[in-house]
């Protein structure tokens, strides 16, 4: 995925949130498809906020005694909740209705990527978050920086480090609990075809199309 | 389900607890199982409040345009995932290990009452949730007053107020959709049911036992 600048567009510094978790940075169609749609990417945002207080609470329930893992995920489960309460405020101030929203492949496609056995799977789902959590904190701080409302752009650098700070979670819990030299290598694997996937742009506007 | 108390165990008044949204106060044979028993119930505890959590999320999950109820139950999660975390403290204090735990049959037994179809479905889940929570706050209320343990009978009753507003809450959603009469109406019926359910005491200790 290159950074390809469309002829209409002015340049646009996209290093800014250049993050060497993720394999690929997000390109500037994203970005330009993101700033045409700021209501559906916020109400989008909301979803992802809820869903991430979920795959951490899901996360608990599989690993119920994991005294770590329950600790540090419960603290994620809150701050996904808080931030989901914010994004909804927001959503309210600017009068865009609450309502469904159909997800981008992305989850999904993850998600397959996913052992389906002990003890990989652990490993797996805690990289796969790491991803998302990376590809969030990069994508916010993009729109944090390039978002012609200021308001919102400070909403959205708001929850900037959070989102750095839940992927490195993810990854020390992955590290703790393997080899270093296991998680890099699946790290790199999954890093690849995560972005792959967002190699093309999804259609409908969304934090992860 | 009577107040049987059984001959070796002293009078205990049960009725502090009263409450008039359950069909019929639990029984002396649960507080005695649960006084007995007072690591399983802390940790079954623990799993009941990371459940709640997760119930008001999928709620919110399933009714993502229902303002209000997104609202409420974002403020229900939040606080039984801190409550979550207050028990799991207590369990740390006292060195009991997190761990899974087989739960009781009342959860499932009340979830198959809740109508496949809308608007009924709606009504249900939530006069199901407002009945788990009163009973919980009635249980929890029980533990504060007769824990022998001081600190974890203080630590029981600081939540009591909680689960009353959760209850609460729950009726209150059901309410602004429903006609009160019919509200009222299913709630007689379910009321019934959860009291029989709990009529035959599980015989492993737990919350809902």
């Amino acid at each position: 995925m290159g950074n390809g600048s469309s002829i209409n567009n002015p340049p646009v510094d996209l290093t800014v949130t250049r993050i060497k978790f993720l394999r690929e940075p997000t390109s500037r169609a994203w970005l330009d498809q993101a700033l045409a749609h700021l209501d559906i990417i916020l109400l989008d945002h909301s979803h992802c906020e809820r869903k991430a207080a979920g795959v951490a609470l899901n996360l608990m329930f599989r690993y119920p005694s994991n005294v770590k893992l329950v600790r540090q995920l419960t603290a994620i489960a809150q701050e996904e909740l808080q931030h989901f309460e914010q994004v909804n405020q927001q959503l309210q101030l600017r009068g865009i209705p609450l309502g469904p929203l159909a997800a981008p492949p992305y989850g999904a496609a993850l998600n397959r990527l996913i052992a389906r056995q002990e003890p990989q799977r652990l490993l797996d789902t805690l990289l796969v978050c790491a991803l998302i959590e990376a590809r969030s904190h990069e994508r916010l701080n993009l729109l944090a920086h390039h978002c012609p409302d200021p308001e919102l752009g400070i909403f959205f650098g708001s929850l900037v480090a959070s989102e750095a700070r839940h992927y490195g979670v993810y990854w020390q819990l992955a590290t703790e609990s393997y080899p270093l030299v296991q998680v890099t290598e699946r790290l790199t694997q999954l890093a690849q075809v995560e972005s792959d996937i967002l190699a093309s742009l999804h259609p409908q506007p969304r934090i992860h199309s």
